[in-house]
């Protein structure tokens, strides 16, 4: 059988269908899959399963949670081998700021995922089903992973995954909370610093909050955000970087 | 370095201590330690870690964080094949019965973790440190896993802790929801099912509940428990073995 993949013999025996999605996953994981059929599994929603048994469907459910666990583990070493200075509750919190429905859903859209994916949503919600590209990106590194092993995976995750859609520095900045350093800084400081609402402008739906930062009653900086926690945020941060404050 | 550590020259500059705590790693992971400040790190609680910058402790926290994660994944795997028929749901609840808290800390105590973890828990009650062997435990499968690789690591997860310490046809068994089922059974049988608390034992802090299962308004079976609803399960469970009910 090894060298049966070896010889890449095994894609003689590939349909047209096969073909198309080899092609896509080449393109996608950086290297040809040996064993297609995890991927084909990796790319079956619920929606489009069939019974394989009573009860029991053949979708990419078992995968994804193979996947998330995988892609956990590579997360958690990558953060803890870029910052070690931090601690676990920094590294807990940004990961999880990466591995998430909402940014998972994001890059499984954007490597293409929805070329690939089998699924028969007729009559559902879209919203019933809107993380299914962050479910089947889960699902496609429990494929590579039984497919390449550990250390494949992990070199896929990071290449393909997080280094080109994620700017951790970003996700850090955001992570960190401001608002306390500031208050913080006040205290050992003995300055009055006050938040206050300047203005909501923009519709019921998409609102933009404007909060002053005042220290000594006087408008040190201003942020805007779509809540007022956020805009707060803003604020605090455009002050520690004003006062120099180390983060 | 490679070479040196091939050569084990590295074992040269151990001092008592370091031997110590490379013996019994060895026993452990059923491998010498090539890194053995890794395994200092795991095994130094919290509360016996000096500080070596402004507010950074050098403790085990780290690695427990990363450890959690491999384990995770390594478990994950470890079902999924274990389990080709068995949906997600299943294997995210079984996992989360292995590891936990609870169960890792026992696991931790039994492979002997109290005689190389640092700590100082003078003056600290018991109980906010009573998961410090769980936790170094993981710490643990972070430092293999830094050391050894992943594949080394899995080897070291599946045949040290999982296989020896749970006994996952037990776990499955308790995960299943007897009682559900017995109901369940009842509103198709038209039977009347009822259970009752026969009486409460023990002291304060450790008490015994016993629960009888009535069919038709005469005792059918018995469960014993640390709580009333383990108490039921028990008795269910009973019930459904005397039924003969397929779980």
């Amino acid at each position: 059988m090894k060298i049966f993949r070896k010889l890449r013999l095994h894609e003689l025996l590939y349909n047209k269908k096969d073909k198309r999605l080899a092609a896509a996953i080449k393109i996608m994981v950086g290297s040809k899959p040996l064993n297609l059929s995890l991927y084909k599994l990796a790319t079956k929603h619920s929606s489009a399963a069939e019974e394989i048994k009573h009860g029991i469907k053949a979708s990419n459910e078992r995968l994804e949670f193979l996947g998330d666990a995988v892609l956990g583990a590579v997360v958690a070493e990558h953060l803890f081998i870029k910052f070690p200075y931090r601690d676990e509750g920094f590294l807990t919190e940004t990961r999880s700021r990466i591995v998430n429905r909402e940014s998972l859903n994001q890059v499984g859209q954007k490597i293409g995922l929805s070329n690939i994916v089998e699924s028969d949503l007729s009559g559902k919600g879209f919203y019933s089903h809107k993380s299914i590209y962050g479910d089947t990106l889960e699902a496609l590194v429990g494929a590579v992973y039984l497919d390449r092993g550990y250390d494949f995976c992990k070199k896929f995750v990071l290449t393909k995954i997080i280094i080109p859609h994620f700017d951790i520095e970003n996700i850090i900045s955001t992570t960190t909370n401001f608002k306390s350093k500031i208050i913080e800084w006040s205290q050992k400081e003995n300055k009055e610093v006050e938040f206050s609402l300047k203005s909501v402008t923009g519709s019921q739906r998409f609102k933009e909050f404007t909060i002053e930062l005042k220290i000594e009653q006087e408008v040190y900086t201003e942020g805007k955000g779509p809540t007022k926690k956020k805009a707060e945020q803003e604020a605090a941060k455009n002050a520690c970087e004003k006062l120099n404050l180390a983060l």
